[in-house]
């Protein structure tokens, strides 16, 4: 850890010149196990912190030897924080998704922090160096990219618990494995082998453990370096939401305006310079995207 | 067949002791060709016997040589029963979907099948032991996970009759083989092979003709063995609902309410169980589940 | 080229005795780049001519050594023809889809070209022959097939000019080759190797250049002799839509109505030409699709 790393209770988070981010989940003692403090850390330097213009790129990895072990479980009282005296239903939980009743009571801890690497503009790597399981699987999924050790492992355990995927697992999983092969790892609740998890389609390489935090870099680094981070920004919106659109139409309304404004923005300079055989300087930030997307 | 095997007229029903369901198709002399019995005992044991808390999951095999050679053709008749004085609209279908008319006389009987067979809130696992052909073939998307003997063929055969693939397969195909994978099976109409059906993603697995049913009922029991019901039930719900959700909030809305429950249920024991090293004895029913996504 | 061929400024287009028509792009000094005469004719031959009963499918090739090389850079003035003076929303487009200053100063040209290939109720295979690059690429996508050479190349190269895929890309390519995989070409912007995009799923399959148009045509033969333009054209559309509908409840509603119309068609005379074991002769043709998703 260089000065310039920044440390949270149980995050350490560094960025380098290139923009490349990692952030290492810390609590090597319990192997990254996720709990509340983890969870409202993560939440926060995804919706704030790595909004920066400063960051590109953002790869995610555990100290040690794991990268989380899942829920910690060895915590006082009612582990997932539930306030048992709600009855929530679809519609309840739908109009109150902001009240702090529902917020921290119900809505799965989980999926607050999914939704905030979803939500974030830029790449995301995860850099899976040793056992995920639980939360720590599942929260790899909202992740672009899995990379992972030849000793990693990965679990959806929650059957063994009586408790069922979260995360927002059910949205990505199947998209990422196909259907069948995310019914299996559910049902089944088994620990997989790296190399189950790439034959699967889940993860995209394996490394060597001493290796992969910095081929998950350079991998971000290729992904970053004079690209326009509007651009990025736009395709990764336009991806994920036009493999969940209805018809082809529209993702051409949406595809439509981001061809415009990137026209109109950085893709000038990127014309003129490919014509002049040069490195183009883009200008536009991710921030600066407009919304592509009816509200 | 044991003393406890129900018989139907065109089915073969017998369940273990650790909730293990075999459903064997029979009507081996005629290939265990589908037929409106067949259709109609499907429908009612996914819809109603199979809902018994004491199946805990379903293994679906064919009686001989065959899995099921398709609509049987050698009727007096109407093949497909339909009411030609009809002249449904994409309007007229959805409004009258449950009158009688239109149930029997203009929706497909395929269809009925699949959807019984995905509502079954429990894991069904296809063991394909010969032709599964037309219907043989498109009854087994609707099916969590197929596995195939090394003498299986599959034949999305439709188009050599000048119809179209039916039961629902556009929907499970390409989500499970992709869309050019499923494009080109359905317009070749081809009858594929047991390797080839494998390599595209269709069947999880090759077994000896020998060995299959009794290798879909051992990975059967590993799901449900010390599993919650509720669990498995939830978990099966939020995959296939969210693998066609529009964005990752709409799976967070509803596994959020499915860990609410489970965690206020089962996941006591289940996580009291994990912290004494013990198995956990879980209490809820498939059929206690709430409700979890919007009527 | 016989003298069947019919040439457009662009195009080559020619159909055989079978229904199987190549159409060639033919700008072979610009390594067959996209420009806008190209993308009208596209667009013309889609919507009008290949709607003709005498096509029975189309394979798409490039003339020379590339299939097409992209975006024609090398044009006076604004390369892509946008009307800057408009500040276009996602509510504004959605209204004024065909009002010509929105249609030409707004929307995106190659997905104009690819809603035409898209909408065309036949099977559309691509054989990729050489470099397909920025729209030579993602044009490829809403056709069904893609068979390429040994010396193709494939790339989705947008995010080094500082702009986002197009042409609906972001609908079709994670249905193709899942999220994580659509997700790295795009972000990486890299030109693929043909055993590249036959490993990722986005190819069918790798044929020496001198045996590629021909193993095409032969596959669309193989697709349409014998077989009914109208089955045809209701099972590709309803692979497209049910592919991206809500629940398996949807594709049973549209694929009822595609089974009750080809039953009450060419149903009859397939069925009667396989109980007869005879070659069925079908009458129906793809511009007699009745409608089967609600307007």
């Amino acid at each position: 850890m260089t000065e310039s790393a920044r440390r949270f209770e149980t995050l350490v988070v560094e960025t380098d010149d290139d923009g490349v981010c990692t952030l290492t989940l810390s609590r090597p003692a319990q192997l990254n196990a996720f709990n509340v403090t983890m969870a409202r850390e993560l939440e926060q330097f995804f919706l704030v912190e790595a909004r920066a213009d400063d960051v590109r790129a953002v790869v995610v990895t555990g100290e040690g030897r794991a990268f989380c072990a899942g829920m910690d479980l060895a915590v006082e009282g009612n582990v997932f924080g539930l306030d048992e005296s709600l009855a929530p239903t679809p519609e309840s939980l739908r109009d109150n998704l902001d009240d702090p009743a529902y917020r921290d009571g119900v809505r799965d801890t989980g999926g607050r922090v999914t939704l905030a690497i979803h939500a974030l503009p830029k790449p995301v790597i995860a850099a899976i160096n040793g056992p995920a399981v639980g939360i720590g699987a599942t929260m790899t999924l909202a992740m672009d990219i899995r990379m992972a050790a030849t000793t990693a492992r990965v679990g959806f355990v929650f059957g063994r618990l009586g408790i069922v995927p979260e995360a927002c697992s059910s949205w990505f999983l199947p998209r990422l494995v196909g259907l069948q092969q995310a019914l299996e790892w559910v049902y089944s609740a088994e620990i997989l082998t790296a190399e189950a998890a790439l034959d699967g389609g889940l993860v995209r390489s394996l490394h060597d453990p001493a290796e992969l935090v910095g081929a998950a870099q350079d991998l971000a680094r290729s992904f970053v370096v004079d690209r326009s981070p509007a651009a990025l920004a736009m395709a990764k919106s336009l991806l994920y939401r036009n493999a969940a659109a209805a018809t082809p139409l529209e993702a051409h309304l949406s595809d439509s305006l981001a061809m415009f404004w990137s026209s109109v923005g950085d893709g000038k300079e990127g014309v003129a310079a490919f014509l002049e055989k040069r490195t183009p300087r883009f200008s536009r930030r991710a921030e600066d995207v407009p919304r592509l997307f009816p509200t």
